[in-house]
C-alpha cells in the first residue's frame, strides 16, 4: 500500500476510519479533512449511498486529496474489517452486550499501543441518521463513546471522526500539555532586572509626591512591589515596562484627549501638557 | 442573565465563546451546535459580516436554539470582553509577543479552575480566512493552539470550537476514562463458573477423541484452559459459551451448507448430517 509519493506513505499510518453506509458526500469530505488534520489517512466506505467517487465529497475535503484518492469501497462490513486485528465501534447510546465501553482518551491510547505493536486497527462509524446496528457493533472488539451533554448528545459523523482523530494525535505525544510552538522570551527575568524596575518606578513616583504621607511609604512600596512581582515578568517584559515608565516619566502629554479608550480619558487626571 | 427557563440557566455555565467577525452563518450555527454538545451556552459575536439574527445560522444550529437565542452582538472586541476576567485566544500560527501558549487540555483545566473560582472566562476565535490580528490576540491573557498535523493544519472555526468545548467538558470529569454508560455484566465470572465451562467443554471434546494421543492430554488441556482464561469472561459470557457448546455437543447439523460466511463453509470438515 505504501508508494514512493510521500503523501501516499501516510496511508499506512494509524487506525483505518470505516464509515458504514454514509449518506451525504459532504460528510465524507469533512471526515477526510478531519482525518488529515490529525494525521490519519486510510478511509474505507461500506456501501456509500451515492456511490464512489463522489464530487461533493471531493469538494468538502478541501485539500485532503490524499485521503479521498486512497478511499476504498466495500460491499459488506465484514470485508472492510477483514485485514484488521482490533476495531472500535462508536456509539452514542447504550447497547446490550458484553463489550467494554471506553472513553475517547482510553480508546486512543489502546489504538496507539496496538498500532505500535504492529496490529491493524480501525474505528467504525455508523450512518448519519441512526448509527450502527447491533449486528455491526458485534463485529468490533470494544465500544467508544463521547462524553457529551446528555441534553444535547447529537454529534454528527464528521465531528465524531474529528474527536477520535484528535485523540489519536494526542495519544502519540509524550505530554498532552505539549504545544507546537512556544512564545519567545518566556524565561522569567532575573531578580536584578526586577529590582531595576522597582528602582526606576519608585524614583519616578517619588519625584511626583506619590508616596504620601511619608510614614506610609514603606507599606506603599511593599504593595507596589507585590503587584510587580506576582506575574513573573520575563526580561523582555521588564524592558517593555521600563520603556513605558521612561516615557511617562520623561515626557508630557502631546494631546490631552483621545486615544484608544476615549471614555477612560475623561476620567484621567487632567494633564495640561505644553508639548514635548 | 439566568432565567426561570431551565435552558436559559445554562447561559451562565462555562466559558463564553467569542467569534470575531464571523463570515458564514452556517459556521455560526455549527459553532452553536458544538457548544451545546458539550454543555457551553454563551455565544458572543463581534461585528458578524451578515448581521444578526441570521437564518442560515439558525438552520445550521440544529436544535441548539438556546445558544442562538442567547447570542449577543458587539461592535468591538473590547466591548465583548469587558466583563470577563480571563480569556484565551486561539491561533494556529506562532505570534510575536509574551503570552504563554497552552495545549487544549491545559487551557481547559485552567478555564475550569478559574470558572470554579468565580471568574468570567472566554475563548476567542478569529475569522474563517485569516484568524485573529496580533492586536486582538494581545487582548487575551494566554494563547491556546491545537496539536494538528503540520502538513495539514487548517481547522475550521466550528471544528476548533468543538475541540475546545470537548476539552471543557472533559475538564469537569474526575476521570478522563469515564464513560456515560457501561456494558451490563462486565463483572468477571467466579472461578467456579469458569471451571464449569472447562469441564463441559473438555467432556464434550473427550467424547470425540479430541485429546489424542492420550499422553498429550494434560498439555492440551493446559493450552485450552489458557485460551479460555485469558479474556476474563463474565458470568453472562460463560453462560453464552456453555449454550454454544451444548448446542454443538448435543445436536448435529441440519443444513450442511450456507450460513453467514459461505466461503468459509467450504473449508469446513464435511459433516454429512442426517437431520436432528
Amino acid at each position: 500500500m505504501a508508494g514512493t509519493n510521500s503523501e501516499r506513505q501516510l496511508l499506512t499510518e494509524g487506525p483505518v476510519i470505516i464509515l458504514v453506509e454514509p449518506q451525504m458526500g459532504e460528510n465524507i469530505g469533512m471526515v477526510a479533512r478531519a482525518m488529515a488534520n490529525f494525521g490519519l489517512a486510510e478511509l474505507r466506505l461500506v456501501n456509500p449511498r451515492d456511490g464512489w467517487p463522489n464530487e461533493k465529497a471531493q469538494a468538502a475535503a478541501s485539500k485532503a486529496d490524499h485521503v479521498i484518492e486512497g478511499t476504498k469501497v466495500y460491499d459488506t462490513l465484514e470485508q472492510a474489517l477483514a485485514d484488521l486485528n482490533f476495531v472500535y465501534a462508536t456509539t452514542a447510546r447504550e447497547r446490550d452486550g458484553f463489550k467494554p465501553v471506553r472513553s475517547p482518551v482510553v480508546a486512543a491510547e489502546t489504538l496507539r499501543a496496538r498500532f505500535r505493536a504492529g496490529e491493524g486497527t480501525g474505528i467504525l462509524f455508523g450512518r448519519e441518521r441512526w448509527g450502527l446496528t447491533n449486528e455491526e457493533v458485534a463485529l468490533a472488539d470494544e465500544i467508544v463513546t463521547f462524553p457529551v451533554n446528555p441534553a444535547f448528545a447529537s454529534l454528527n459523523i464528521a465531528q465524531a471522526v474529528l474527536l477520535m482523530s484528535y485523540e489519536w494525535m494526542k495519544s502519540g505525544m509524550e505530554d498532552v500539555g505539549a504545544v507546537p510552538f512556544q512564545a519567545m522570551g518566556q524565561t522569567q527575568s532575573t531578580k536584578d532586572q526586577l529590582f531595576g524596575l522597582f528602582d526606576q518606578l519608585e524614583d519616578a513616583l517619588d519625584a511626583r509626591g506619590y508616596f504620601h504621607p511619608a510614614g506610609k511609604k514603606p507599606k506603599m512600596i511593599d504593595n507596589l512591589r507585590a503587584v510587580l512581582s506576582r506575574r513573573a515578568f520575563s526580561a523582555q517584559e521588564i524592558s517593555v515596562l521600563r520603556g513605558v515608565i521612561s516615557s511617562l516619566d520623561r515626557f508630557s502629554r502631546k494631546n490631552p484627549r483621545g486615544g484608544r479608550f476615549p471614555a477612560d480619558a475623561k476620567e484621567r487626571q487632567n494633564d495640561d501638557s505644553t508639548g514635548e
